[in-house]
């Protein structure tokens, strides 16, 4: 019974932006022993998820399905559009946008990036600019990051449509939704979304291996003469298919989780669950705001409106490692934070409001935040989680 | 999908003071498929969870077991221990004091209460010269709540040992020690307990429905000539089966849980397990104390030191309600708080702060709750939680 | 990777006749985190969960809950309705008539047992003979057990109603239903028991740990003048709670999985339930009879009609070891079966077939025992199997 | 409290060939709360996972792992592997083998299918032929099934090998363990295999939505060359991330399942695995050749030798569909069985005996079909359970 740790106990408080809390309920759902994915009683709730899911997208048009991170979605929505050669514009936004040029490319697709700062977000004036410019119509989709999990910064993709219609440009919009879907609104038919990537670890409170497409009906047409190898993610192979979607088993512990995810959201119901990460979300900048001070950690963040309601990253003042606060957090607090990705880090830690989150979770994260940075002795303007707890009682 | 609730999302923070916070390690654990209580590997692992209760309880006597919540060990503390018409003294507490007199008096003692102020706790003087007057003997044992749960207040055991010392007497000494065992110091042996009652659902984070008695020789050899009417929390019965404890079918499930729990308490070490209460509970009281200022809700212990480490009874100022600081907690914050009890119903709310616990779930029950004296518009100075930050992050 | 373990793998066939098999969904849903047993969400749970079990027990008198094993319900029927000396008729039927008896000695009750051969179980007309040679109504309860778990035989309550009334005799009539309820048909309210004891860990699926009484009016009014210390388990303290029953904690835990055990009772209906365990039963009383032969094991049940749905007791030759099968059972196979209670240790096994089981189930079971009597050379009719899945093939 | 329904109740017995049972301490290691994967904690983790999937491949080579079901390992197996208009040799096995090819064709590669019949299997002579007739070594790979799960049947991959190795052809060789590791004996650095893909759902007992390659030195040299176009799947990437494998978020519930199953094939050692697989496999063949009498369902394998201990495919007599087979199993008596696929839809079912499984549950199984048999008018030979019985307890 000798001391033996300093390991922190109690719950660990999880504000990665993903994977995101998982509520008991999904958990215990998942925990469900094997069923057999042909049996009427799993087509039956197979169905009901689908359909779900398109409620969650505000789709009438098709999705499909697969067993695979995020990543395995992307990959699906460049492998059934696209020819060798084709080209891609990519607004960057960050290092999502980055990944999924690299991809395209991986994949024998000409990729434009279209250059952004990552605190300013998509310049949709250059965007369209660009596909004005494109007059022969080269551009054969363009993909743009919703939510930028690296930076925490949403991209208006209404606006994005009207630049592709306003300069009547046939090019395929697809969006990676994955971090925005279930915390954001988010429009696919009425955006005129063709390909909508989305995953089961962030909105949808679920772990992480099932991702999906909303596909348009001009996005499956599309498909028909898109000539890039491919069959787990084989559209055409899944349309022929009872279960839609799933080249191989399906995984039916997903659809259990699903099922209960989709009754959690239905329950409180979309729009609330908009607003809440909307409070949330600006609990966590008013608070962030209130540190900033003269030469505090401020949010990333640099347009004003483009703040994300799902996940805020927050920028050390210069001299200061983002990694020391987040080791802070997690060995002596317990709390877990993401970190700067790609060239952001060291510089940037990023705090997760998304899925199955109320307000002494969010203020608790902060409170463990606020005393990493005064164990850090990082300078910032104490009180930032009062302004949270203002706002959160207002 | 139109909006059909408000209900608050999230984890629920249970800051009840009991039952407590169950680590998804130990639920998972108790939801054991059923086994024979019989078998080899039971009894092994039976043998294994008595032996590590004893060292929570620190003693090397006999541990007994009851399938019944803590009022059940309370009740196989007295039925085995005396006879119709014995003479308990009881040092008034609080409403568990009471309660304990309440259920002698059902089985035919004689109580006598000795009085006190609930917020001032026992009167250790009164007491060794209420044993002193006794000189007959007449009271055959002292009855003390360990850690009174309705007051937030705890009772020094090794005090009222050296009265009984002191005075020579040998009454039995019984303590109740259900929401301190595994949260706060309790020596067994060291102070002489007779019998000390204990239960599932506090700090050894169970679920409800198992408690135990630590019962010392002296007790085991009063137990003897003991004449109340009993069976199923009799002693002798129990003592003549393999599985010392359970008249009846044995609980299996508990037993998966509570080798867990006795694997997380001696994993971190139980003199870090104390000294983590102690951190968290002293957080707690910082906060109170800012809030009270002149007129704000204030810590009801009135008695320097016998502050618990495991639950703080916060008193109202005069004309504001407690139980509706705890109504806005549960329904706009998913915070459940403990109510006043007994006389203190609407007066006191209560903040456990026990069992599997770290900063964050402090901080963030703090925080809702300063909200919601804000929300109900109930003076208070503001800040309590940053008083809870400065010293956690000290 | 070197050999280490011949320890049967797979899913462990629990045969034992209570506790029996928890489902899943069970599991998961008593799995739950604690929450207030005096908030609303709750207490809407616990009123849904009495009233179920009212159905089950078919009564619409009240129904009152412990934290205790059916043994803790056992004394709250006796400690509530008898004052000392008072003198109770228990006709023996096998080890838990022993068992209540012994208990209600243990409070100071005069019990007179009516002697019965345990394998032909009541005699009704010998009992109907006692009370009407009770003309001084000194009988003041009339203790049976409707399902004798150590002898698989079951008694005719409507019957032992029937002997009250037509001698006049106005006794109480207290039953122990635990390993019937939920699996046998039993209608407190018609054949007019006025103490019905039952118990989670039986037919309702849940684990050990809560059991209840359905209680008449007329034994609540006898309860107003008994006399017998009490406390824990007092009617009254529970009359005057919320929640009628639960004096202290009440373990909200058991009430998700109350809820869910109800579910599927109702799911199936209690007809269909009934039924299922008859059938199963009888597949498994087949078996035997084809095993007996001329010297083999045989049903211990020497009365015909009198066969418990639940459990089956199995009568070993002379000579031969119940634990021997047993042991194999469970070392080779991973079947738990259980052993022989008191006088029958060693001469019985018992098969239970109650709660959440199916054919393959009981045929899996009968198959390990079919092959532990070869492997032990128990002289047997072999094609009991087959014998049982004739049946259930019809 | 009417009769609703027939469902059958008890557990499901899970006898498809895959997915497989999940034993309980899985599931609830798998349902676990998210954690980030970059966490320190979570790493070791990560690392004592991959160590063991190599002990059970028994490989010293790289593991590489997928979000995927096992079609993405197939498909990195492909995609990693070789350039547009490469040939890939593959002798047909069944439906799987049928499968890999379409993969390979999808992706742009040159398949040659040598033909056999289903049931007799690989042809190893015609293969040594094919290789030692392709003097220009175009065949860049050779993928064979160790175990078609469609049939039933195993192929010797040592024998391949030496085919291999006699002809002096460089080919890669790919093997599906998909339905054999964890089950048989496979042994990746004796057999010269330079890709074996492989998944979570089957012996490896976890849930459906992970997969790995094993993958050579060879393997690792050739990849490097390789043009086929990929990202999700490219091993370039992962050899790059620290976890190596994974593009994209790492599902980190499957680790806390697979150390759990790792601990669970080794506490057994994997020699008593393949020891009980071929118990029980043996067990359901007896069965099945005991029903095939002169005109029953008959073992699909026609090839002695080849039969796998993991699943069993049962050819119908002509005239009796095994789809009514299927159902009454699953209707009446909860079991699960495969059915027949592609060709074999109807003419075939399938009983998976793989994973975590014992006597009985595979008794109850048979029990189930022979009954089902029975109820469908099938001629069979009776007593086909008692077969099985007289083998196991031999």
């Amino acid at each position: 019974m000798s001391a033996t740790t300093t390991r922190p106990r109690g719950r660990l408080f999880f504000a990665n932006p993903g994977p995101t809390n998982i509520p008991d309920s999904i958990l215990k759902a998942v925990a469900h022993h094997s069923v057999d994915f042909h049996d009427a009683d799993f087509i039956a709730l197979y169905d009901e998820c689908v359909a779900g899911v398109k409620r969650v997208l505000q789709t009438e048009q098709e999705v499909l399905m697969y067993t695979a991170s995020g990543h395995g979605a992307w990959e699906a929505s460049l492998v059934n559009l696209f020819s060798p050669g084709d080209r891609l514009l990519i607004p960057e936004t960050g290092n999502f946008s980055e990944s999924w040029a690299r991809m395209a490319e991986g994949h024998g697709l000409a990729v434009t990036v279209l250059p952004n700062e990552w605190s300013r977000g998509v310049d949709i004036a250059a965007l369209r600019a660009a596909l004005a410019a494109d007059t022969g119509h080269t551009i054969k989709g363009v993909g743009i990051v919703h939510n930028e999990t690296s930076t925490g910064m949403v991209c208006p993709i209404a606006e994005v449509r009207a630049a592709l219609d306003e300069t009547g440009h046939p090019a395929l919009l697809l969006t990676d939704t994955i971090s925005s879907l279930g915390c954001l609104d988010f429009r696919m038919d009425e955006w005129g979304v063709d390909c909508a990537v989305g995953g089961s670890q962030k909105g949808l409170m679920l772990p992480t291996g099932m991702s999906f497409t909303g596909v348009s009906a001009k996005a499956l047409a599309a498909h028909q003469s898109a000539k890039l190898g491919k069959h787990y993610f084989n559209w055409s192979v899944m349309m022929n298919r009872r279960h839609k979607g799933f080249v191989g088993t399906v995984p039916t512990s997903f659809f259990f989780g699903l099922k209960e995810a989709l009754r959690l959201l239905e329950e409180e119901g979309l729009a609330q669950v908009f607003a809440r990460h909307h409070r949330l979300g600006e609990a966590v900048r008013r608070c962030v705001r209130h540190w900033a001070g003269n030469d505090g950690p401020r949010l990333f963040c640099g347009a004003q409106g483009r703040e994300s309601d799902s996940v805020t990253a927050v920028l050390m003042p210069e001299g200061f490692d983002a990694e020391a606060i987040r080791r802070t957090c997690m060995q002596r607090f317990n709390v877990s934070l993401g970190g700067g990705l790609a060239r952001l880090n060291g510089r940037v830690f990023r705090i997760g409001h998304l899925g199955d989150l109320n307000e002494p979770m969010v203020l608790g994260t902060l409170a463990a935040v606020e005393m990493a940075l005064a164990i850090n002795k990082v300078p910032h303007g104490k009180g930032g989680v009062d302004a949270a707890m203002e706002y959160l009682a207002g």
